[in-house]
């Protein structure tokens, strides 16, 4: 496998390395996988996160898996171990799917590697892509609303949402980023805001609770978010707020939009009702945790609800901008996602 | 002055007392305040909150202050400081122009004590009415959003939005409570959920953002908060994020109620863009802090909007719900609010 580094995922000519981001902004370190189980356990606990990183980070590394002398049985197992650790990660299954079939088609493995560099590069193009296509929406002057992490950090490229945000930048519209905090694990505060710091592009941390304020004093012209899956009728899961945002955004007649790569687009479900939603674990809302330390302020005990994602219906979103081109809400009614599938 | 034991406030025959609540919920410390600067602090810094346990804590505490020797420009010193601690606080500048008057009106001071202890009886009074009128509102089997800290922790009584919650309770109603964490300083996780826990009232603690898809989910039948200030329009500022889930109740056509003695109506504020709202520390987005340890995940220099109200418009309001009664659009349209003043 050729040796390459984007932001957050990397390969040197021994193993497979992926930035901490569990760490992030506090330090930046580089994770050696050499394992299944810490391939499995780097998505789990979004060491490895961002649903199209995901799924390429598990492919290079059942790629290079391959290459240290795994079998082809070993290769399907480790798959299935990794498909599970994020069930709710189209992206992952995408990928995984894709390379199993590719040594269905050819036994011997020798197009495997070649397939899992394909879908890397495909991800780094498709980041500049969705970059173009939505930096069109945005005007100069903008205050542009984001909500969890969707930039070099969550993809092999420039990232979905954040990379329309960084081409509008690169374009020079003069715009101004709300960093939704989001809670729980807080992805905004610790990796947007390091990512936009990076960039150079000027950005206010806020909790998710202060979006609508700032829409109603007139301070956001537009959102835009990522997507972990999307649905036939243009309804999506996101990172648990994004619902809220929407909302929002409908009630002070502002354009919110998704953007998102086509590999993000699920041929199978009809509807949001039919994206499944993990829970995830009481102590993420019960307190925070990380590199930065943690800390619980609330009863031990305390019940908690924490659904990783929300779905937001189609009916709130302007536009969902792919690397295929812009949506509008009456393309995606007339079906048109479902087209995508034979491209 | 007589000796009383509130939730947070007491005075036992020798100094007034303060539960710390940063505290909470991991240890119960009462702190002796015997300065004027002391009172300030703990105003200022949160050690006592929610606009009705502020202002009587302050007038109890003046009261003890006179008690002990100060004279009245010492008085007027004194109030003038802690008017200054929380410049949205309208309980606060009730209760202090309601003592200077006092001293006005009796220059001997012997009437000070005895209205301050009528501010303290008159608080837990209020709560109870608020409690009764308020409860009529809440139906067996509700599910009812609340934000911040509005029960025995936020006044000197059994609170307002959480009072009705327990009053409802107390008749029997089965509800469940949805405890929005209210960042940034977390006063639903930390505070609310402790007084829940108390009281034995179902509740689970939620991140902010998710409120919108427990709404969409059906698990919310009606929201009730505080009130910070009141304008004569209906308008009124509360905790941020307080917008957001009025917002969202209007959009999933879910009852939203605010609930307050009528001491938090400013008869000298039209409408909500007359309330002042105060920005907070930085470093309060930047991470998160209190007994439980410091936390901070950002990039330290990040830019931070703080804000530590927000205004909800009386056209997202379905009722005030008020010691002297239930307010409705219809109601609070006519001006009716502003009657109140008279009694």
């Amino acid at each position: 496998m050729k040796a390459f580094a984007t932001l957050a995922l990397r390969f040197q000519g021994e193993h497979v390395e992926l930035l901490d981001q569990t760490r992030i902004p506090a330090e930046e370190c580089w994770l050696c996988i050499e394992t299944v189980e810490q391939m499995f356990e780097a998505i789990r606990s979004l060491r490895v996160r961002g649903a199209p990183l995901i799924g390429v980070a598990a492919a290079i590394f059942l790629a290079r898996y391959f290459e240290s002398g795994a079998s082809v049985m070993d290769l399907k197992i480790a798959a299935e171990r990794l498909r599970s650790a994020r069930p709710t990660a189209v992206n992952l299954m995408y990928c995984i799917d894709h390379l199993i079939a590719c040594i269905k088609k050819d036994p011997s493995g020798e197009s495997f590697v070649a397939a899992a560099e394909q879908l890397l590069d495909e991800d780094i193009q498709l980041c500049e892509t969705i970059g173009r296509v939505g930096a069109e929406k945005i005007a100069d002057g903008d205050g542009i609303l984001h909500h969890c992490n969707t930039g070099g950090l969550a993809t092999a490229g420039r990232g979905t949402a954040l990379g329309v945000i960084q081409t509008a930048f690169e374009q020079g519209k003069g715009i101004h980023v709300y960093v939704d905090e989001t809670r729980p694990l807080l992805q905004g505060g610790r990796l947007t805001a390091w990512e936009l710091k990076k960039l150079g592009i000027p950005y206010t941390i806020i909790c998710d609770n202060m979006a609508a304020g700032l829409m109603r004093e007139g301070k956001i012209q537009k959102a835009i978010v990522g997507a972990d899956r999307i649905a036939m009728n243009g309804d999506f899961a996101n990172k648990t707020g994004t619902y809220s945002v929407a909302v929002s955004c409908q009630y002070h007649g502002i354009p919110f939009y998704t953007a998102a790569p086509v590999t993000t687009l699920d041929f199978n479900c009809e509807s949001g009702g039919d994206i499944p939603i993990e829970q995830r674990k009481p102590e993420e809302v019960r307190g925070a945790a990380g590199s930065f330390g943690e800390v619980i302020w609330s009863p031990e005990d305390a019940l908690v609800y924490n659904p990783a994602f929300d779905v937001t219906p189609a009916d709130l979103v302007s536009g969902w901008i792919l690397d295929k081109g812009f949506f509008n809400q009456i393309m995606v009614r007339e079906g048109q996602l479902k087209n995508l599938k034979q491209e």
